[in-house]
């Protein structure tokens, strides 16, 4: 493998001068810049990107940090902030934290002392909080963490649209199925907008909680029955995520209610299957691509020394499908 | 921020000794070794991985580069890759090639530069094999490059499988969604023991392909409705994903076709939403845990420079379901 002194001597200048020109400081003639990109170019040299981090004291990586990537909302969203990353010259070291705190917290250290230039965190642990005490930019997803800014959809908005479509549409008994609401998250507007609209309307209503951490739909099938079993006259769910919704549907299958004739469902996210299950799902859109954008944009701003608005609430729409 | 001088005159030892400690070099006694710990943890101390990594020259990073994290199979695989990364001690740096070629190239330079100490690949580009020209430990999934181990579920097997039962589900008229052939993959094979056992069982067939790269459910809709379109009275099919099987499903809704009465459906890859789409898909399982296992398994025993075996096919399951 070539090394930077074959590069000085083809180039025919010092290994300063090579140095220079790969960390682009001091001044070069653009002759003399010319010379040294041929020279990498013939002998196809590769910069030591460790050696350069550590010179530069920039490793030009971001830690993400979320609960699992295999749930379809967090693979959409990792897809798009590797995505915007990417055009700004930036990696992802991809962190799952999964159900389990201490691996978030061994992440959380590995990622400081591996050099992360930042850190984007959509974690959904309890203890999150006291491991994120590092001096590095930071920016939250779905999540508040003291003074760490976040990136949001109007999950307020949000439940309002999706309970309001449901009386609207005639539904006299309706539900939430929320996140675990011990956790304190943006996401809880979404259960907090519905007990008001629902109370502002007069409409009975109920909510059962989903549990930390399981992204099972075995998991969410349970839960769903169980409501079913309590209130069997429910004609209205509103589902705090996609997945949930879907589940829902196909309970309801086993249950021969007909949707929406019988049971009119409003789900959260608009993730890739919402409009892949029958019938499609009526939902609440968050801007995936968007949220990932800004919170790189927030993220490079911290990078550069800048201090940013701690928060960043995003549109949501409502999608009327076929469940409602 | 302590440095390795503060840890070592709190110890009351040199920094040589703190660096044999940190990188576990050279005889240090066990007194000596844990007056260090001692010290680093009162100081908080986090050594600085960068360097750790130059000296080593191990970076514990493994480049993981993918077509798109937002698919689902690849979420999951991911989700499975990570895991079994971390139980290892190594990071995962995620690449989305996408659609672009020129994007994996950079990537592939990029991983070389951060000096990662292999590569699992499963990309879908055309040119990859011109880039993978690198000294590094890789592995593939899913895809023939010359010489590289590759990981991947019995493709035959499960073409096989997922044909026979349609056939003998009493399907007269059947088709194939195939992937990409223009690419040499062994997920070819499920096209070939379609193609075959159709012919032994001199069952009416027909073949459509998916495009390079277009993971989009419109695009798999648009397919299955020029399939219908063209041969209404195709009663079986057998798609090449789970996604292309529910598009199928959701096109049969369109079409007022009665599943499995009308037609019948498998799938291949079992992805958590095979299960969760109504009817639920019958389906070819991959076992995508493994795949990732075996994977990391195959890179890390190349980083320790033994050499492994090329061909690694890992058995499939039939998962009957209400499709068939």
């Amino acid at each position: 493998m070539p090394t930077i002194k074959d590069v000085a001597k083809k180039a025919g200048v010092t290994v300063t001068t090579v140095s220079r020109v790969l960390n682009n400081r001091g001044y070069i003639s653009e002759v003399t810049r010319k010379k040294v990109y041929e020279a990498m170019k013939e002998l196809n040299y590769q910069p030591n990107e460790l050696a350069r981090s550590l010179y530069r004291k920039k490793s030009y990586l971001i830690g993400l940090l979320i609960p699992n990537v295999a749930h379809p909302f967090f693979a959409e969203l990792t897809g798009y902030i590797e995505y915007y990353a990417y055009q700004e010259g930036y990696k992802i070291l991809l962190c799952n934290s999964g159900q389990d705190s201490s691996k978030e917290k061994e992440y959380i250290d590995m990622l400081k002392r591996h050099q992360v230039d930042g850190i984007i965190i959509g974690s959904h642990t309890l203890e999150a909080e006291q491991y994120l005490n590092v001096k590095l930019p930071i920016v939250a997803i779905d999540r508040y963490y003291s003074n760490i800014p976040y990136v949001a959809s109007d999950n307020y908005k949000g439940g309002i649209l999706a309970t309001k479509l449901l009386i609207q549409k005639g539904c006299k008994k309706i539900a939430h199925i929320s996140g675990p609401l011990i956790l304190n998250t943006p996401a809880n507007n979404r259960y907090k907008a519905f007990k008001e609209v629902a109370t502002q309307e007069n409409v009975e209503y109920f909510v059962v909680e989903t549990k930390l951490n399981r992204f099972e739909i075995e998991e969410y099938k349970k839960i769903v029955r169980g409501l079913f079993k309590e209130h069997p006259d429910i004609d209205g769910i509103f589902a705090s995520g996609d997945l949930i919704a879907a589940s829902v549907i196909s309970v309801a299958k086993e249950l021969n209610k007909k949707i929406p004739q019988d049971l009119k469902i409003v789900g959260y996210d608009d993730i890739n299957v919402a409009n892949l299950v029958v019938p499609s799902l009526t939902t609440v859109r968050q801007p995936i691509k968007e949220i990932a954008r800004k919170a790189i944009e927030l993220l490079l701003r911290q990078i550069d020394g800048e201090k940013v608005e701690k928060e960043n609430i995003l549109p949501v729409t409502l999608m009327e499908r076929e469940t409602t």
